[in-house]
């Protein structure tokens, strides 16, 4: 009998992914971590039963996630990572000499032990020079963090059920707000505009970053394994707004090869279907 | 025991939508129809057992098969449609007051009265009187038709396998751009780029039109019920550049409420991510 991974991706909408083997099963404090290998996707990776990255599609949320900031602002020295204990975001940082340091706080070590084994297109970057790992929780760690600290944080994280939860709260936008630079940008995966199970995550994350940034915009990206394949991003900032400061020609000469970010693709991502952005306007 | 659809998108890849009924299944000369109703997403329509619209997201497909080419000709007057028989293309065009003429070509006249009686949410403008229904081979259809008859051609069609193969050669864009005005557009889907199941059909296609049309490029959309969620359009132009001949602020006079499509969107949807401009810069 064929195996498939089968995940219930909103009530009533299943999203299923033959697979050759299980590679790995295991419950840590916070979550269930498995690895899986598949045929079409390549390696799989979940949390508690929802799709985290394959090695086939992570590209897409990876280049979204890193690259946008730092086309916006190419002096970024100081990045804080909540979550994002697979190293793909990490991966693509460190691809920018002009980082200086990195900061990952991943709650669950488990996760980054597992993904330094299973996945290492994505995690072999951790050991860079520049990059400190703190395994304990994000809303602490930022709660505690000195201010003007950061140039960007990207939160990379869950779902808002579970561990993931307490990082779409006003409490910690207002701390990250804090630590950052007055240059500083905070980016956040923002959710699916498609089905109102994520979509009224969406707004109220958005509604809360909006009455704390100066800025806030969100973006959006074709992530084939995530639910609707339409995901979002947020993209909140003290000074930079993501397409009048955005510096191509700054960003080409780096020569970085991606396989999905490129400057037209950047504006582009910023020109949201009329019902998203008539979402966004909603109050809660 | 709650019944499933579930779609083989593409090998070792599978959708599933949870259904409250089966509707309709009809053999007819060229396919099997099903209609089911579903839970998410209202309606559901299959081809041969591919989703081809439901009623939550046909909006997506069918705002960007009609919006692009009329907001850069808002001039259009005399419009073929080939496929499309759930008449959601129709029912788009019939919102412009310009629009003389729709000549609309199904091979399958089964599709057409399916659609009539159960899909009135897109069916309901095929009786409109500009619209003439031919129930005949697209490809008879455009061989016999005269020089210079249209200023829109739009292939609404399934994909190159079964009926709607003979949509995806040489001989069949020689003829529309025959039956073209000096001025005319030809739009078709473009499949996706994501699985290459897919994606190997869609430069074979692409590579066809380039060498006939001296305009042709490629949008995209988020439409979650397609495989990989992410779905291509093909724009192929005598005259007018998609971009730079763009008549927003005519279109927006119009005052049409769309609920995907806008003029940024519209920009937006042209700048693809790296692999697929990649992939439409190979030769076969």
């Amino acid at each position: 009998m064929p195996l498939w991974y089968n995940e219930e991706q909103t009530e009533g909408v299943s999203f299923g992914i033959k697979i050759k083997e299980q590679i790995l099963s295991e419950e840590s404090q916070f979550q269930t971590i498995d690895i899986y290998d598949t045929y079409e996707f390549g390696k799989l990776f979940t949390l508690d039963g929802l799709v985290m990255l394959t090695e086939k599609d992570e590209f897409i949320y990876h280049d979204m996630i890193v690259h946008v900031p730092m086309a916006v602002n190419t002096e970024i020295k100081n990045v804080l990572v909540i979550g994002g204990g697979d190293g793909g975001t990490v991966r693509e940082l460190t691809r920018y000499n002009s980082i200086e340091k990195i900061d990952m706080v991943e709650i669950d070590e488990m996760v980054v032990r597992a993904s330094q084994k299973h996945l290492p297109f994505t995690a072999s970057k951790l050991t860079d020079p520049r990059v400190n790992l703190f395994f304990e929780d994000g809303i602490v760690f930022v709660k505690n963090a000195q201010n003007s600290m950061y140039d960007l944080i990207i939160v990379d994280s869950t779902d808002p059920i579970g561990p993931g939860e307490g990082l779409f709260t006003k409490e910690f936008y207002d701390q990250c707000f804090r630590i950052l630079t007055s240059e500083g940008i905070l980016i956040n995966q923002h959710e699916s505009p498609f089905y109102p199970q994520f979509s009224k995550e969406m707004k109220r994350a958005h509604n809360k970053i909006k009455n704390i940034f100066p800025i806030s915009m969100v973006y959006q990206a074709h992530i084939p394994t995530y639910p609707s394949g339409h995901w979002l991003f947020g993209f909140s900032s003290k000074k930079f707004h993501p397409l009048e400061d955005l510096k191509s020609p700054r960003w080409e000469m780096l020569k970085l090869k991606t396989k999905y970010y490129n400057s037209d693709l950047h504006l582009g991502s910023f020109a949201l279907p009329t019902y998203v952005k008539e979402m966004l306007e909603e109050e809660e």
